[in-house]
């Protein structure tokens, strides 16, 4: 087994790279909005393809702009070995959630580099477009793409609330070309490792410096849309009323109910999307559109959650005399970590001395859709509080280089040693 | 008493105008969106101006754009009979709300010169800045000013989602000045009458075609932020959460409640504004801000309902471990309306034929301000199925040249003849 002795990971240039990536944003610091084909986002591509193209990575994009900087292996037939995440922001969210595994994915490729070492595989880092379902309203749709998980006819219906198709705001960024073109090939890469922060509790809590993820939570986003009656909020007597709102208000406590009564401890429901239209004090809400978050790292304690909800939508529109439109947005089975991987990292956590713990993640990643064709697994590092999406998400310098030694170590490792 | 015979209004002139202002909107046909101060705005009041020297009256504007446009009586020294209505227009709503009060009341003044009519009195046709609360959280500031019942230190700090202030945005539409200066003298005017449309069921129901209003229910405005702790969708645990969007779900459920058990049939609540940041779907709301109507014809009713609100917005917080800020937007008393005027009205509706009921306001309008400066009444006409602030709100040429012939009739009264 090679030594990882004289790997010297660079904390201070990559804490300042992940600074000045927060300041390509439509929010002000500390809080980030950077949302996919903005202005922001198709800066920070400029910014980071530059520091990809000084790292002498081979920069290549495709047809949604996944961006793939690749360091040739000595043997450049065999299949490569690829980290990546996202830098996609949420609104007024923060600095390290995705950035930290763009950024310090750059920072091992970098730092291998210095150490003399030469990969038998290629290595390579992806920087994945918008996981974050923000715009669109779907998340991970670029690694939803190159996973071959993607519904295409659905894909190329997607519009922003502007209406704005997902193929025009590509276009507008400088991406074109067919969606079916992003697919990557089965055993194009031999092995996929995420690094990115906890976005829970867990770590912060116990101390445990890194966690080695098994197992992704199997995600679901839906979309209702109750109609009801407008009217005058002064003139319209309660009995004559059908306000959208209301019958709305009373799905999202019933969606908090079934989080907290579904018989699973990690089941979550959230309701973070609430547009009551036309939105005025003195207007009766006629129509109001929710967009529901559903996990459970179960895929039947999940679908027990969904199916709830669902049916719950329905009964409250017939008792209130509304309509309601369902939609499933997305509804992602769970994905199971390879466990060679995870052995791999956890020798490379212990090998620098680093206190570790297998877990589960319950926030989705680009790697759900990596283990599609790839052979897949994710290194956690602790953030402060487990806060994540929020201005105060943080992880320490110290914490995120440890986390950089475990992906680089990691990556030479499943690539091989030219040199050997 | 003079005899109204030859008073001829033009219906189908007054529809089309009514048409034509609805093309200044920033939504489409049929829905309108017409903002204070924004362009559609700006446009609207150019147009009506022209419309008012055309009809060869004295146009003034006053610091904050309340529309001024006279014709002087044959004895100028005698405090004046005015008329007037609003034309903005909250988002996506209809063509008649306000309007038909402006540009009707032009026309009762452009009948009355056509038919011979010479006032002894001037007359006055009134357009009051943003009757509707849309921009600043404030409903009727450019009457409640007029009215002398504007605290005008808040409403110098009122700024829009923007941050853009009220004194900034009227001087970006044109209008400079202290706020002070609008208020009007006592005795500037001896009559304000309103024409209306009635924004509710009940002439449309009963088939009559004159409303008089004889009292506005009493209005009160009220905003709730709730702040919790946000987080990502995924990763929290149920028992873990403080979300400040099902606290802010579950006191607009109670809302609706004291609407329908606060004791009186005429509570009315409504919860029309309700927004959680950062509004993403995957991500726990750590703020939702509510703004609420609540309004009853009986004073001592609406205050009880408020007090619950807002006693049970606290109770709500501190179970779920939430802070809450409760805002008193305006809490307004009702409005009686003037005994002379009310049976003027009366007495020209049954000499035009009109079948007629006496009833309340349960919108607020520019006259619940206007009737502390000067003895004030409204004329309401039916409007379909009492649809109101939604696109589809109606009402027939018929039933508008009839509201207008009544107003006309009753100016005219109210001003006196100067060829008697």
């Amino acid at each position: 087994m090679m030594s990882m002795a004289n790997l010297s990971i660079d904390s201070s240039r990559l804490s300042d790279e992940l600074q000045t990536l927060a300041r390509f944003s439509d929010a002000e610091d500390p809080a980030v909005t950077r949302v996919v084909y903005t202005q922001p986002d198709r800066e920070a591509r400029a910014w980071l393809k530059g520091l990809c193209r000084e790292a002498q990575l081979e920069v290549r994009e495709d047809a949604v702009g996944n961006l793939f900087a690749r360091w040739p292996g000595s043997d450049p037939a065999l299949s490569a070995i690829s980290t990546g995440s996202h830098t996609d922001a949420i609104p007024m969210s923060g600095k390290y959630d995705g950035t930290v595994g763009v950024l310090g994915g750059l920072e091992a490729l970098r730092a291998l580099r210095r150490s003399g070492f030469r990969p038998l595989r290629s290595l390579e880092l992806l920087m994945f477009t918008s996981e974050e379902p923000t715009r669109f309203g779907l998340g991970c749709f670029g690694s939803r793409l190159l996973g071959r998980a993607a519904d295409i006819v659905r894909m190329d219906r997607l519009r922003d609330t502007e209406g704005i198709s997902l193929r025009e705001a590509a276009r507008s960024a400088g991406f074109s070309g067919d969606l079916e073109t992003v697919a990557l090939p089965k055993g194009y890469y031999s092995a996929f490792v995420e690094l990115h922060i906890e976005q829970g509790p867990h770590l912060d809590r116990s101390g445990e410096k890194i966690g080695i993820v098994t197992a992704i939570a199997a995600p679901a986003a839906l979309r209702f849309v109750y109609t009801g009656d407008g009217g005058h909020a002064g003139a319209v007597l309660m009995p004559d009323r059908h306000d959208a709102l209301t019958g709305a208000a009373e799905l999202a406590l019933y969606i908090e109910e079934v989080g907290r009564t579904n018989g699973s401890p990690d089941t979550v429901a959230t309701t973070g999307v609430f547009k009551p239209h036309p939105g005025a004090v003195n207007s009766i809400p006629s129509r109001c559109t929710m967009e529901v978050d559903i996990r459970d790292t179960d895929l039947a304690s999940r679908d027990r959650a969904v199916a709830r909800v669902v049916q719950r939508a329905t009964e409250i529109a017939a008792r209130r005399g509304l309509s309601v439109e369902t939609e499933v947005i997305n509804s992602d089975p769970p994905a199971k970590c390879d466990d060679r991987i995870v052995e791999t990292i956890e020798g490379a956590a212990r090998e620098a001395g680093l206190s570790c713990r297998r877990m589960v993640s319950r926030a989705y990643h680009d790697s759900l859709f990596m283990s599609r064709v790839a052979p897949s697994a994710m290194i956690f590092i602790p953030c402060d509080k487990g806060y994540s999406h929020r201005p105060d998400e943080y992880s320490t310098p110290e914490d995120i280089a440890n986390g950089v030694r475990v992906l680089a170590t990691t990556m030479a490792r499943l690539a091989g040693d030219a040199n050997a």
